[in-house]
């Protein structure tokens, strides 16, 4: 804002969050809800309060009677027009920006009452989260949703500025497009003009991007919902925010710098952090140190392979493990049984599903003691902690068994310990930049291939010849953007080129008419002059809960849905009246 | 932007917009579209294009054979990598901003090869709606359609910076809300989760921007799209673009200096044109004076009611007319009997729908000849002139009939004589505030009153009391903003008490079932303390429209549907799986 003198209206001089000992002495009109009222010896005081703070009104009981008794059955979140005189405090309270100062009250109007609230309008509220869902209009009164929402808003304007300055241009795509179920299923529109035929809400503005490029438009980008239909897990909406970005004529480099520095940008200008240059590490280097693509690069604890290493004794579980690696926990090695045990407990848990846990406490005395003392000699115990640069006094953590699953597993503990032994600090902001995608994934259940990014993703190009021959080699110009062990963004260098993208549709199973029917648009636009292009998306929701270390996107929406994809206050969604069925030429089965 | 360094990438130094005499001698880069292609006498000359601008490539057939011969088969719209050297150009051209150098072609790189386009990217393409329509990423390319969505950009940025140096909060409403079907049909989206039940995609975010006022954000806005099912007039999109906002604890007062503070910035930066501070006429006297709620006042031509004058003689059409009306075509009194027959014709239209017209002419010597000579004296003509102030030389023209019909064709007949001379013309900009709205208005089909806004519009304080008693003559705190006969934007101060609104829905006919049915969270958060506050919303696509002069909102829009709300492109909308349609519950009655 430019300057508060902007929010004056014909109904009020100031806001509740500006007066300041300097006012002293003006006839102010404030509008506000009531905070609290407190009667103390004669005085009465409302705390009155708006978007911008919280002000002391004050009624003396002696000198304005009639005044007093006139708000004393006024409650909280009433709705105040108070004039008065500002005057300084005898009780400064310094923990209020408008602490120094109080309102003489002259005159008072209740704009609204209220009935009691359901809940307390405080940050520490007293309401559960689905009466707060209930009641969200008045959960958006609590300062701190109400800084989320702001912080937000912030968040936009400096993207918008940022993109702007560098030549990129917000260009809306539409909300009603086509159904084309590759991915996550799309929720639809019944069309009443063309009964029978369905629109669908956009995944993402991917194709319309990818055209604006191939229209010449270079450099794109929007603020945008985009819509999936999916079962929800904990901290997923049905609609999202995504910053959309694309860019022609660029490599992957020009991507990763320029989205680098509106990352940068951020950081500065929101948190006043700067940012060092984004480490990268490749999607197998990811998986192999850190047994996930999305790691949380604030502590280090890499994994060490051991599967040679430990082969060789009468061990079962190792002997016939495809894969074992371990973890060094610093500092660790005086564990007890129990910490152990609670170890133990974590890994054998059904969302991280071990079957047990093999650990190396590494005594002071340069001893080793561990869980397979029958199995293993002292020898081959060192030969594990000097690979592992364990030290005397830390721990190692080893876990066993298939590759993927594995590491999925030790990657679960690697956060677990990082946890509890403090590594993972709100405040610290780890930024990396994963590179080198695989292309495609192999799905065992539909037995087939599946796209690791989306269908539009470039395989490298030194590695094109090999799309039908061996494709889970294939790699691509793939990236996402990890911060704090959280993916808020991804993208890549895309297809540019009808054979190649007709080529990528067969290896994911299309038939040619289903590529045509689906994406016939796109292939006849690569026919007409198609520059090489790319490009990236970040979650707006995601991006503003990393940045404020919260555990819930939620936080960041001013009308969320819950897990069951339902809008708590609307009650929504809910039934339609027999006409709009009739006039959409549909019926309900169930 | 800030500069043109940034647009620098790997794959080039420069852009094909940028390079001037000054650059002469350097090696660069450049990436676009071939343009043209010209073989002048062992010249070839290249237009290269992109999103900046165009810059020719000069290849000399002399010193490169092989270079000439290797460009000798490209073909329009081909995308090249071409680098050389910048030359002054020996023949300048003046209209081209890069027309003084050219590039001295020293290497070229196809990066994609393009079919013959099947229609000419220019600004005067030989393409039909149609073709242009279903190639939409080529009719993207064409120089006015590109300035259109830059346009657009540009005004949505300086929007967003006034709105948020004015303390306005961009805050993002849900998209998947729920089915309201008062007043347009909604767009519905069949839950998966619960089957059978339905979101809607919403109209506006309305009832959102009030319930953040009641949540004390105090000055809302966002640019978002909204959705009505409607059977589509030649103007309309299915989605469009608003322009939302909305504030607490203001009067109208507050709101129209806001958003006339708005739109004369907008003018500013966008047009480099000062607005004037806009006048402000009454719903009452713009039917009374223009016989439209939307006038167009880049020219006066005012009604004037004769309807007391005309009726004593015994001309039957006049003597059974409701209301009598005529306006003065200045200058026009020589008009011809084919001119006036001409306008005979425009009257009688079926879009029009008029008997026939009346005319005066004014001649030079003072004497008046008329189309009802017979029926009425000199005398009774000149008290027509005279209440008209109608000149010699000056055209009166007369329409009559009952009221309302009568004043919106006289209305069209104004509008027609204000193009006919040439009063309307394009880079005028007239702004209008018209205001005091009626509240209701009544529906003789449904037999009931509909909300001339929405059922969210207060009555005039001093009028609540009639609400029940006599509806058709409240009137309401609701404004739109009018420019050059185009409604740009509208709004009103909003109900904000829980029994007001109960006895609005009453008097639009709901149940208190119903009302609790639809809107019962807005009805139940006027419990808990609500604002004053009211708002305004802007049409995006309308403004783009009317400050380019431009004809269609589809211009401004990057992929618009058709007038069947058909996305010729994709062609959407179409049909989904079986397997689609089943597990949403739903199937097809057709």
């Amino acid at each position: 804002m430019k300057q508060n003198t902007v929010l004056t209206t014909t109904m009020r001089t100031h806001t509740c969050g500006e007066l300041r000992v300097g006012h002293t002495g003006q006839t102010v009109i404030l509008c506000g809800w009531i905070q609290s009222i407190r009667n103390l010896g004669g005085m009465t005081f409302i705390d009155l309060r708006d978007r911008y703070g919280i002000t002391q009104l004050a009624f003396n009981g002696e000198t304005q009677p009639d005044l007093c008794k006139q708000v004393s059955d006024y409650g909280r979140e009433w709705v105040l027009r108070a004039t008065g005189t500002v005057t300084e405090r005898y009780n400064k309270n310094p923990k209020n920006p408008t602490g120094d100062i109080e309102i003489i009250a002259e005159k008072i109007e209740v704009l609204s009452v209220s009935d009691v609230p359901p809940f307390t309008i405080e940050n520490d509220s007293d309401g559960g989260d689905d009466l707060r869902a209930r009641y969200r209009y008045l959960d958006l009164r609590r300062e701190i949703v109400k800084n989320n929402l702001l912080f937000r808003h912030h968040i936009a304007i400096e993207v918008r500025k940022y993109m702007n300055d560098l030549g990129f241009v917000e260009i809306e795509t539409p909300f009603l497009v086509k159904s084309t179920p590759e991915g996550a299923r799309d929720f639809v529109v019944p069309s009443r003009v063309s009964r029978g035929d369905f629109y669908a809400l956009p995944q993402s503005p991917q194709t319309f991007k990818q055209l604006l490029m191939l229209a010449g438009y270079d450099r794109y980008f929007q603020i945008v919902k985009c819509f999936r239909d999916e079962d929800l897990r904990a901290d997923r909406q049905p609609e999202f925010t995504q910053i959309d970005c694309e860019m022609a004529f660029v490599t992957q480099e020009d991507i990763l710098q320029t989205f680098e520095g509106l990352v940068k940008h951020i950081f500065k200008v929101i948190k006043g952090i700067d940012i060092a240059p984004i480490e990268r590490v490749t999607y197998a280097d990811a998986m192999k140190y850190y047994g996930n693509d999305k790691p949380d690069t604030r502590f280090d604890m890499r994994f060490t392979e051991l599967t040679d290493l430990l082969q060789h004794r009468d061990f079962t579980v190792f002997k016939q493990a495809e894969w074992i690696g371990g973890i060094v926990a610093t500092g660790c090695g005086n564990y007890s049984r129990k910490q152990l045990d609670e170890l133990t407990d974590f890994v054998r848990k059904p969302q991280v599903g071990a079957a047990g846990l093999v650990y190396l406490l590494c005594l002071p005395d340069g001893k080793i003691k561990s869980s397979v003392d029958k199995f293993y000699a002292q020898e081959d115990l060192q030969h594990v902690a000097t690979r592992c640069g364990a030290k005397p006094g830390d721990l190692i953590l080893i876990l066993s068994g298939k590759t993927e699953k594995t590491r999925t597993q030790l990657s679960q503990l690697r956060l677990e310990m990082g946890q509890r032994l403090g590594l993972r600090a709100a405040g610290t902001y780890k930024l990396l930049w994963v590179v080198d995608f695989p292309l495609l994934e192999w799905d065992e259940e539909t037995g087939r291939y599946y796209a690791k990014h989306h269908p539009f993703t470039a395989p490298k190009p030194e590695q094109e010849q090999e799309l039908e021959t061996a494709p889970e080699t294939v790699n691509a110009n793939a990236y996402d953007l990890v911060i704090n062990g959280t993916e808020i963004g991804g993208g890549s260098i895309r297809i540019s080129n009808r054979e190649l993208q007709e080529r990528m549709f067969r290896v994911l199973g299309f038939s040619n008419e289903e590529a045509r029917k689906q994406f016939g648009f796109l292939l006849n636009a690569f026919r007409y002059g198609a520059p090489p292009h790319g490009g990236i998306a970040f979650g707006l929701d995601r991006l503003c809960a990393v940045l404020s270390d919260a555990e819930s996107i939620r936080d960041f929406i001013a009308f969320p849905k819950n897990n069951a994809a339902r809008d708590m206050m609307l009650d929504s969604p809910s039934s339609i009246s027999n006409e709009q069925l009739k006039e959409l030429g549909i019926m309900l089965t169930s």
